[in-house]
């Protein structure tokens, strides 16, 4: 693209076009050095909404009923007037067999409605690669116009500390505790979620999420002391995706956290941080490709692999090899 | 220390000398650069026992008893006539005030034993800094003759798959599952548990702990079908560590599992991409260290931090910034 058609791009994105958006995404995950530059230009030109959306991160236990809580939270969004953006970060989705996300149709009404955007993870990339991605997707969505932007991602790995670091309020989706369920919950997760939300509360299963939810209490007062919130968080609730019950009251609380959060120093400070945690990913990043990228440490690399796995040479030694050719070029 | 200094350290190390073992041990968790040179030259000098100890990977939600384990699993061992050493790993000791190893009182009979060697946690250091120093660890101790390496970590974030990486099995220590307690078992966790030890099988919770641990069987019955196991792994036994029952039945299954492992190509495959995963890890920490370290970046960084948090400057254009100045040199 030249200048001319990224200033048109930018132009139709900010008029909340959406196959302008989803170009823009599609760009934003190319590795490609033409669209990584085309990218930035675009994301340089872009107005002053970037950074105004709430951003919600969003995990939750596998067969927990992410599609069908997405689906009724997101609805309830637009039906309070508000634009909703759906992002998916699944790094795992080559192994695990395909994003949640991947099928739309598991959120059908949702991916109709005109003020709603669902983008699925891009197939099999790396987690580097998805968080850089996912961070440019969310300035995208914010600059055509989206006023929440839910980044949901699978209880895997790193991805959760991922997306708590690029987001401002973090839901935790559990399901009731079943004699026969593994509630995979890590320390890391409940340390990072503002809203433990326990998901069924309908039915035959209301009262054993009730238990659950006053079981997650209890573990999140432990959290609390640690960490600097508002009375009354993090905090349990129930809700019925099903059924659509506690959408709003949901909404309501990481309205009020959101909200004492921009009145005290959390915010700025947060978004700061973040900002400059970015940059050091970047450069990371940066030059772990330049060193992969380097004519002399590809050339070597391939022997210097065989003869550390047959232990004629020590890793060490192996890695002050690479560095060297790497500084002498 | 010169050449002769290392050599005579290194003999008194293969000797079994425990001084010189934690010595050595020391030199290795230092990351000064005189030190850094004297510990690759001495695992240099060390002889062909390095890579001979069976090294087992622990981890084990809090308040699961894994200082008693470990004491009663590391007793019986150096009963049946091993050279037993434990390794601490908690990356996080600073934030959570203190390594489990921290106060050797708490193993009083193991750490009286001339045949154990227990080693607590460095304090504060990254993640990273902690990999290296535990793999260095682990072959020290092989070379002073150790039979059995335990590398024992806390329930948190990335630190077991780190720990998985270094060791040949894996055990997770468990409590038997209670109404208030979470077991914060990670599924990632679950991937990586050769076996599961369902702890506190004594007194009124020994039925708790059956049940606890036919949980955990089937959920390792899914978990299996997508790895390269013998017949009847991973497996999930119980065990009482506080009346010492259980634990020669453990190292039973345990050398059941590594000696399989053995006579397949598991074990020689898997400590080949050990060996190179570690040599990329090497590099990845030499670049960055050498980028933090040249003068140019060191001293534009601080000014292009504030810059980027007070949003001035994007991140990317400051990671560039900082990449240009880092090869300009």
């Amino acid at each position: 693209m030249n200048e001319a058609q990224i200033d048109e791009l930018a132009r139709r994105l900010e008029n909340g076009e959406r196959r302008a958006l989803a170009r823009a995404i599609t760009l934003a995950e190319s590795s490609r050095p033409d669209h990584r530059a085309e990218t930035r230009a675009l994301l340089h030109r872009l107005g002053p909404d970037q950074g105004k959306a709430v951003r919600i991160g969003l995990s939750g236990t596998p067969g927990v009923g992410k599609s069908t809580f997405i689906e009724a939270f997101g609805c309830m969004l637009v039906e309070q007037g508000l634009k909703v953006a759906v992002l998916a970060v699944d790094p795992s989705s080559a192994r695990s067999g395909g994003s949640i996300l991947g099928d739309k149709t598991r959120m059908e009404r949702l991916s109709r409605l005109p003020q709603a955007f669902i983008r699925p993870s891009p197939s099999r990339s790396e987690l580097g690669g998805v968080a850089r991605r996912t961070r440019e997707a969310i300035l995208l969505v914010e600059a055509a116009g989206f006023d929440v932007v839910l980044v949901e991602t699978v209880g895997v790995g790193q991805s959760e500390i991922m997306v708590a670091e690029m987001t401002d309020v973090f839901l935790l989706l559990l399901g009731p505790a079943g004699g026969d369920e593994l509630q995979g919950v890590k320390r890391g997760i409940m340390e990072i979620a503002d809203l433990v939300v326990v998901n069924k509360a309908d039915g035959d299963l209301k009262p054993v999420a009730e238990i659950t939810r006053a079981d997650y209490a209890s573990a999140l007062r432990l959290v609390r002391k640690r960490r600097r919130d508002p009375e009354g968080f993090p905090t349990a609730m129930t809700a019925s995706a099903l059924e659509e019950k506690g959408m709003a009251e949901i909404w309501d609380k990481i309205r009020a956290l959101n909200d004492w959060r921009h009145e005290s120093v959390w915010f700025t400070r947060r978004r700061a941080e973040q900002a400059v945690g970015w940059m050091h990913t970047a450069v990371k990043r940066g030059i772990v490709e330049r060193f992969h990228a380097d004519p002399a440490v590809a050339a070597r690399l391939p022997a210097l692999e065989a003869e550390v796995a047959n232990g004629t040479v020590p890793p060490e030694d192996a890695a002050d090899q690479l560095m060297a050719l790497f500084e002498g070029k």
